[in-house]
């Protein structure tokens, strides 16, 4: 997407070496990192310089090549699985983009590795931005569908950041959104900040902001008064996770936002590629393990002080403990429906069949 | 209530003048401001030293008797209503004190004007104590059920701070749980750290703290999380106006909490003392105006650095607008039970007016 008029995606190869928007500055600087080397794409994946699951399977597949540039032997390849497979070890498109640049290369004679290593990163990245755009085409039809029905500016809430940050572009949630913008539909989107990690008030607002798409950053506790009171035509949100039946594991709070929906009639739409479709699991709330994550990440807060300098300072009273579990689970009555690379379907497993016929068993298909 | 083992009240007189405890440094810093004249007692209610509606209004209180000690004069009196009367003139509490002040301060000669208003307003002090410890009593009963129902420690939910600090004692929403802790039933408190302000981060957690109640701070997005996980047994909630049916007015997101715990069989209590019904209003969601507070809020954040001094940070990406909604709606039917001073009773009119039956028109009574 756009960043002051000039597009961009999250990673691009450059020259010898691949560049990526370093988005531990952002909101606050926006600056290009250039990864040269096998350990400098480990470290952008470990410190968070990149983040969301699909574009660290990206820089993992570059991380690949650029350690089959400096040694294409059998050993370079198994030592590069093993570094970069070892930064972030339970993103699971990490796993993903690995096993399948080492399917492409291990056949492969040394001297040929490098250049496929470079064809092959460069076509996940494409997959992944032809999925989210695919997302966007789908789910614009239904902002398009508000503003045909309403005549006015059609009001989305997101909650976190499942935007083109989190991918290679485009984004899930937020896709459709750049869709009906650029389509010239008239659309304006609440940002729930997201607290504890603020990925809203941070990359959301970031992002919507400088490809120029009308926004308002809200607290997390806003969601539902905004709803009662008719200023929300849809929810979209992205999913980490989601069972075979429609359950959605997605950042801690997506729940409570779901419920006041459903409370208000207001649709709730889940956006997400294949890959996080997980067909073994039936029963999310029971089924879903929940990350806690740290509780310094509730304690403290990180922000710009006047002169522009990062600085964190404690808010929650010095003695007391704090909680953080990292998501929760969306039940599949609270979706109104799933929108994915393939289309738009019920959020269950008859609706996941319909646009994956061939994860149907015992048919004929 | 106690403060490292000694009893505290947020305000009480102290020799020619009136103590207070400085709200502005809570949590960082504990300090009792001294307060002489009665344009110390305005500027304390208007630099929020002191907050919370009955605290206001018990503040204001002693600023007119501390006024009528410098000018008992009839002009003396008309002015400390004023000054006073203009420092937070949306709080119904404080006119609700002062209109008191000059009831009873009035009609009497100027030279015993002095000596009747620091009665008055001990008064006004006092009676607060005694509503807010019986709805104490009233809820403590209901946690000691939930107690001997489970054999374990009980989980309370609460949003933003109604504990002792917003009143002269006790609180409303917390006095259930100081009156359990303090009869030795086991409860630990779920503390919402409730942004944009952060009261709960910083007040609730404070005074919990302080008073050695068990509790863990957790972001706004994480209860409905818990209740789906059995880890609330009740929520106690305040609130700042409550319709004639039952519709609660309270902090923005309480009611996404409400949904939660209605969606999980979670227990949803409102505490409130009879000045917080408006018998005028049916339907809370389109009949309460909601305050639209700063953005600034949403933005920026004060916390303490490592060093303990006080910083302001933004954390919402530069160039994004922000909205502050600063309350919304709980329908009645989302809320299990109202505590009064006077007991427990439904979220209807006909629960109201069994508390308060000289409400009911046209009968006998």
């Amino acid at each position: 997407m756009r960043i002051d008029g000039r597009p961009y995606r999250t990673i691009w190869p450059d020259g010898d070496a691949v560049a990526v928007i370093d988005q531990t500055q952002l909101p606050f600087r926006f600056e290009i990192r250039r990864l040269a080397t096998r350990d400098e794409a480990a470290d952008a994946i470990r410190s968070m310089v990149v983040r969301g699951a699909p574009l660290i399977g990206a820089t993992a597949a570059y991380g690949v090549a650029l350690a089959l540039r400096d040694d294409p032997s059998d050993a370079g390849l198994g030592e590069a699985l093993r570094v970069l497979g070892a930064t972030r070890p339970t993103a699971v498109n990490l796993a993903w983009a690995l096993a399948r640049m080492e399917a492409a290369l291990r056949p492969l004679a040394p001297s040929a590795r490098h250049g496929a290593a470079l064809a092959e990163a460069a076509s996940i990245c494409d997959e992944d931005v032809a999925a989210c755009e695919a997302i966007g085409v789908h789910g614009a039809r239904l902002i398009a569908e508000a503003h045909a029905r309403t005549g006015r500016t059609v009001n989305v809430l997101t909650h976190c950041n499942a935007g083109w940050l989190a991918t290679v572009d485009w984004g899930t949630a937020l896709s459709p959104v750049y869709k009906a913008h650029d389509a010239g539909i008239p659309v304006h989107v609440w940002v729930d900040e997201t607290r504890p990690r603020g990925q809203g008030a941070a990359l959301t607002a970031f992002e919507l902001n400088a490809h120029g798409v009308p926004h308002t950053v809200i607290a997390d506790n806003a969601g539902g008064h905004l709803m009662q009171h008719g200023q929300v035509d849809l929810c979209l949100v992205g999913s980490d996770r989601t069972t075979a039946t429609g359950d959605v594991a997605n950042k801690i709070g997506t729940y409570l936002k779901a419920l006041a929906a459903h409370d208000n009639g207001v649709p709730f739409y889940v956006t997400l590629p294949l890959s996080t479709i997980d067909w073994s699991l039936e029963d999310g709330v029971r089924e879903i393990p929940i990350e806690e994550r740290s509780c310094r990440e509730v304690t403290h807060v990180t922000g710009a002080d006047e002169a522009g300098d990062l600085r964190t300072v404690r808010i929650v009273s010095p003695g007391s403990p704090a909680a953080n579990p990292a998501f929760d689970v969306t039940p599949a009555r609270l979706v109104t429906a799933l929108i994915t690379e393939r289309g738009v379907a019920p959020a269950s497993r008859e609706g996941f069949l319909s646009l994956y016929p061939e994860r149907r068993v015992g048919t004929a298909a």
